[in-house]
């Protein structure tokens, strides 16, 4: 240690410096201020009139970004801080300013701190920003081993080009939006508090214009696709934010502009845009979540008033678990059987007032707190009961059915039934965007698990030490075949996007299903992937700090809301069957047999050997033979599943029974359909692309995925006879292969969603050389 | 309504009796309180100077035990003070007179509460306890539908006593114990209170002896099992509790207990177990947590002082996630690299004071918090670093090696790896602990989704209302099947329990793989019954109060403390291999040639048509038959295991890279391994039994335990013959059959825990008829 250096650390025993030493230690362990910030420090710092020329000189010297202080004295820099701020009441994070006053004052003889101290460091939070500690200095930082970066085959960016695609330009704000400073995470905030910061993230949200993105001009920009992927990236930063915003903007705000009419629009729609009306969709009922159609609140015309008599007429049909509602909600799209004359029209919308300017409940409402969740505690979730609350006739939501002046009930769609999946089909939009979301926090958490991978190292014997998680096979095949699937899911939710928001020539059932799997399928995707990610790396995986548990908690509920998985599986085979029936129907009498002969031939091409079988690696890669394997298993599991419904509705089953007796095949059967969905979906985009590095790797995770499909589903194929053991034997041992290949990469893939790093927030996951954390 | 209804809803408008409709609405909505209770409720009410005559009236009417009130009349009391309570600032539970005196104070036209009111309460919470309302009237209550009880082809207690079997005595208590008021659970703490909720509860678990169940007389009672049943038994509770429990008694103390000799036992297994001594088991590094023989802490002998310096020598070597070391633990056995004379012996444990009496981190001793966890937030899990911290050399716990007076290091067992692993064995009781307590979990998370599948009703067009959720085949694939994979460990675990607490005969190293295996197993499986179940019950599983997410969230790190389970299932099969060198090497080389050519044979038997597929019932839920596959597969997967390895070996891979290479082969023999030893246990405790009905429904669900592990490998059982495609499809067509058969019986088969409603606490599962949730 030459001369210089001692002196430099004898500077930590001078009392005088105490105030700026952690300002000191984070300018140069975090790498976040530049030279030219440190220097301004160093400016402000010797500007004020309580140091004299030794202070100044050593300030001057640990701040010098010409000659940065050794590791050494870095290191005990950062022993002495730890020391002291271990001894700290409150482990919260502070800024560098708060903590280096507090120690000043509980680490000094005089256990004062000067006013001119406080004026300089409140200079510098002005000047610079609040520079909060890398996370970890408040308890005491170490530094983890760096990323070991490895080049991948492709170029970066291009990729990142490649996912965002047509929305590049949504997509690049809401990065630089949700890297703000306002939109940094909460550090375990109460319950009140975390509703609160979610209140004013919604309404920031809303001065982007952001809310209001998918309504119809004048009210909005008339882009929902716009509106669907800032949700998506919602997805990488808080999923209370996200649901909040969901809420406000896409099922209350969307609703009136899907559901109302003119004057709903005008009445509303700006205030609902930009949260100037906090307002709820009052769908779900304690007694009713899933069948909706059966849902008991009433709204009863009362033609002496000319008006809506909306009424709960029972506990169970209170309105549950209804966001926005137990706090913030001033307005309620309530759907409520309208009763006209005595006749019940079914479910329909109805814009029902919640609360007063000043936030009380108006008469004959009665909200109560659903209470904690298991995650999304930022959302205030109510439940609702109305007792014979009045509202005038025009609030009812009439773009498909209304209540004329003389109080007739009048609709252009006949049947109830039809009208009832008219009304509710605005729940399409909000599925999509939430298994979209979903696939955004799958991303996240492979950010974080992989990058996570790239610098722990346990067990081995090189010489240059432990091995790196990321090359244990076992690792990979956890990690990569997610990522595969998290790739895969992204560009299925683009191409359903496209669909759902182009108005013409689309088959809006077919839209439907697809956004009753995929969400279902995206949904469970995100949870095993998170959870995957979670243990993946260890037990630092299960610090809050690092995010992964809490985005499981939040995500764990993506299944249950905007329809249950399982339900909407069955609702998927139903749409096969109805493709299926519609196929039957058009056939004549002889087509229908010779359709049916068919099938007994092929059943019988199946007990002999196999066209799909093979074992040459460039087939079993191939998107077209894989595809044509899905093709082939959806089709046999949707046919038997008609037969089997068939057979017993011939011998007697009703058809309700017949379809409750055949779920698990149903369910099966709808599976199927996602994943190919999700195979053509990914093979189309490769496909569509120019010969680049970036073309040859997506081919290769497509190719990948593929296989992972396959193998999952090794045991229905072989039953099947749809492909020989040997080929079995050859997906697995290609699949380990092609995981192993594509892990090189897997860093380069994951940089590619490009989510800030203040977005993500978990220390674990910060690419820096080398970073701070608790 | 007749006349004497009018007048007893006419005193919900009486200001007087305002203070006791909270203790009224309980009283009979919750059914908590005899009729002897009311009564004397109604005597001391009576008794107070400011009631008059009609208001006593009022109230005995009110409380009369054999006059009870309308339904109707229950609802409009319901509906009057749950206005009231909806209107009150905090939501979180109280007492029913705590809410009645807050109910008379803002409802009152006074204001005011009489102190012989306050009295009047006072002495009722004084008599009866304090009457909580069932988790539900602060904040709004409503009556569920009731469980529909379905009566089970068997007697639910006698199947409480098979699985109690031997330890009925311990878990009898425990039931007792955990369902006293003091362990009722508490609502949304802060982490502070929790930590000291947890850190009381254990300390009545001391005063009643349970913490030193396992220390040697006279510190304990010997009785190893029993520590580990009433362990279990708090999986159904609290898994902080469980946590620190285990933490406190079963590591720290029982570290002393195993490592240490009669010195250490005379200091300090008093204080261990009755928590007099908190204590930490300090092993884990932030750089090393799976490789634990790789840990940096150092303890340098220092003969001039005859002490042993404890350091630190790198911040990534601190001990992290250490449990009860943030806040209460005052010594820890910490796990360090022993240096005597300079030569390192290997990692040791060492009793290192932490604090002295007052709290206080001794000197050299630096403790941070790791902060929030994803789980298990009633646990103070912290940091340690150590600088220079001397402690005396009797302090090394000394039962397989010893420094003696003269500074010479002394072992009975002379290599190093071996001394260590000895050391390390410690973890055996642990990983059995935690791995049994995991599968707890999944037993009170079956409780609560199958009681609410009896309650919850949803589509369906049946004149008697909607269909039962547990009448749905989906749903009873998700829940059945897990519920007798729940049965399976529940008897695994008794088994090797018993194996582990048995000195004599027992293969150390085969209770060794089998804890590592079926640790892995069941923590998966836990983790997948949860969610799963929290996924059954919809929005209501998302609700804190309904506990399934906060049983997720704790449960979630059992997967990877007590050994990450991946790296179990590579322990697991390393044993696996070593009995097969083992099996090798008993063999001349003429045996191994033929022994060699066998496996020849029988690979070309596996290409002709199969001995073990059938299509027969009989024959499929056989158990003989069912091990006999299980058993074909095990076997297949570790020979070829070994193949590939000696084969990557011969061909100049080094031992350590071929075990690489090899992970996910490994990975799939151990699991194949351990689904094996699960259903070889569950058929052995079956055959075991007298035939009784009880045998019978066991046998059924060991049946359909062996058809979901054969159906969840029948890719791998067809691509290597071991079945034909028709045995596949059998198979699928008689798991879904038995699934069915066993779902009319499932809730006796969860009721058969018995795990009381006040430990599992979830309103959704409550068993009575009619139960208040908010």
């Amino acid at each position: 240690m030459d001369a210089a250096a001692v002196s430099l650390e004898k500077t930590l025993d001078d009392e005088r410096l105490r105030a700026f030493l952690p300002l000191i230690y984070i300018a140069w362990s975090d790498g976040e201020l530049s030279g030219d910030e440190m220097s301004s420090i160093c400016e402000i710092v010797s500007g004020f009139p309580g140091i004299d020329g030794d202070c100044q000189t050593a300030l001057g010297r640990w701040l010098d970004p010409l000659h940065p202080p050794s590791p050494e004295q870095l290191e005990r820099l950062r022993q002495r801080v730890s020391t002291w701020v271990a001894a700290l009441e409150s482990t919260s994070r502070a800024t560098a300013s708060e903590l280096g006053l507090v120690l000043a004052a509980e680490t000094r003889s005089s256990g004062e701190v000067t006013t001119e101290e406080r004026q300089a460091l409140k200079r510098i939070d002005e000047e610079l920003g609040p520079i909060m500690p890398g996370s970890g200095l408040a308890a005491g930082s170490v530094r983890l081993a760096p990323v070991e970066r490895r080049e991948p085959r492709f170029d970066v960016r291009q990729m990142t080009a490649i996912l965002d695609g047509r929305h590049i330009g949504i997509r690049s704000r809401m990065r630089q939006i949700l890297a703000r400073p306002e939109f940094v995470h909460l550090e375990d905030p109460d319950r009140d508090q975390y509703r609160q910061q979610v209140l004013e993230w919604t309404k920031l949200l809303a001065d982007e214009e952001l809310g209001s993105l998918a309504y119809p001009e004048p009210y909005g920009a008339g882009d929902m696709a716009g509106f669907i992927s800032a949700f998506r990236m919602l997805g990488h930063h808080d999923l209370s934010l996200l649901t909040k915003f969901g809420v406000q903007f896409g099922l209350f705000g969307g609703a009136i502009a899907r559901l109302g009419t003119d004057r709903h629009h005008d009445a509303y729609l700006d205030r609902a845009g930009s949260l100037g009306l906090p307002g709820c969709f009052a769908m779900t009922e304690t007694a009713h979540g899933s069948n909706v159609r059966d849902l008991e609140t009433t709204a009863v015309f009362d033609p002496l008033t000319d008006e809506l008599v909306i009424d709960t007429p029972r506990l169970l049909a209170r309105k549950d678990y209804i966001g926005n509602a137990a706090r913030d909600g001033r307005m309620a799209v309530t759907f409520a059987r309208l009763i006209v004359n005595e006749i019940d029209h079914g479910v329909h919308g109805i814009l029902v007032p919640l609360r007063d300017e000043s936030g009380h409940a108006v008469p004959g409402v009665t909200i109560t707190d659903i209470g904690g969740k298991g995650g999304l505690n930022g959302v205030d979730n109510g439940r609702i009961e109305f007792r014979k609350v009045r509202v005038p006739r025009i609030n009812l939501l009439d773009r498909f059915a209304t209540i004329d002046e003389t109080g007739t009930y009048q609709s252009e769609i006949p049947s109830p039934d039809r009208r009832f999946f008219t009304t509710i089909g605005t729940l399409v939009g909000g599925r999509i965007s939430v298994g979209a979301a979903a696939n955004s926090v799958a991303a996240s958490a492979l950010v974080i698990a992989i990058r996570y991978a790239h610098r722990r190292r346990q067990f081995g014997d090189d010489p240059l030490g432990e091995t790196l998680i990321i090359d244990y096979p076992l690792h990979q095949q956890r990690l990569i075949t997610r990522l595969a699937a998290t790739y895969a899911f992204h560009f299925a939710f683009d191409e359903l996007i496209a669909g759902y928001t182009r108005e013409d020539g689309v088959d809006q059932r077919e839209i439907e299903a697809r956004a009753a799997g995929l969400k279902a399928l995206a949904s469970w995707h995100a949870l095993d992937t998170i959870q995957t990610a979670r243990e993946a790396c260890g037990g630092q995986g299960y610090l809050s700090i690092n995010r992964l548990t809490k985005m499981y908690e939040d995500a764990d509920v993506f299944t249950t809301f905007e329809g249950d998985n399982n339900v909407l599986l069955q609702l998927v085979a139903k749409s096969l069957l109805t493709d299926f029936r519609q196929q039957f129907e058009s056939m004549n009498a002889i087509g229908m047999l010779r359709h049916l002969a068919k099938r007994v031939q092929e059943r019988v091409a199946e007990t002999t050997p196999i066209t799909l079988s093979t074992t040459e690696r460039e087939q079993l890669i191939d998107a077209v033979w894989q595809i044509d394997l899905l093709r082939r298993r959806r089709r046999h599991l949707v046919e038997s599943l008609a037969l089997r419904i068939k057979k017993l509705t011939d011998a007697g089953t009703d058809p309700y029974g017949a379809l409750i007796a055949t779920q698990t095949h149903a369910a099966a059967a709808a599976t199927s359909h996602v994943e190919l969905v999700l195979l053509e979906a990914f093979t189309g985009r490769v496909t569509g692309m120019h010969s680049s590095r970036e073309k040859t790797t997506l081919d290769r995770l497509r190719a990948l995925h593929g296989l992972t499909t396959i193998r999952s589903n090794l045991g229905w194929l072989q039953e099947h006879n749809t492909i020989s053991a040997a080929t079995a034997s050859a997906v697995i041992d290609l699949h380990e292969k092609v995981t192993s290949d594509i892990a090189a990469d897997s860093l380069g893939l994951v940089d590619a969603f490009a989510i800030p790093d203040r977005v993500l927030s978990a220390p674990i996951a910060i690419y820096e050389t080398e970073q701070e954390f608790t």
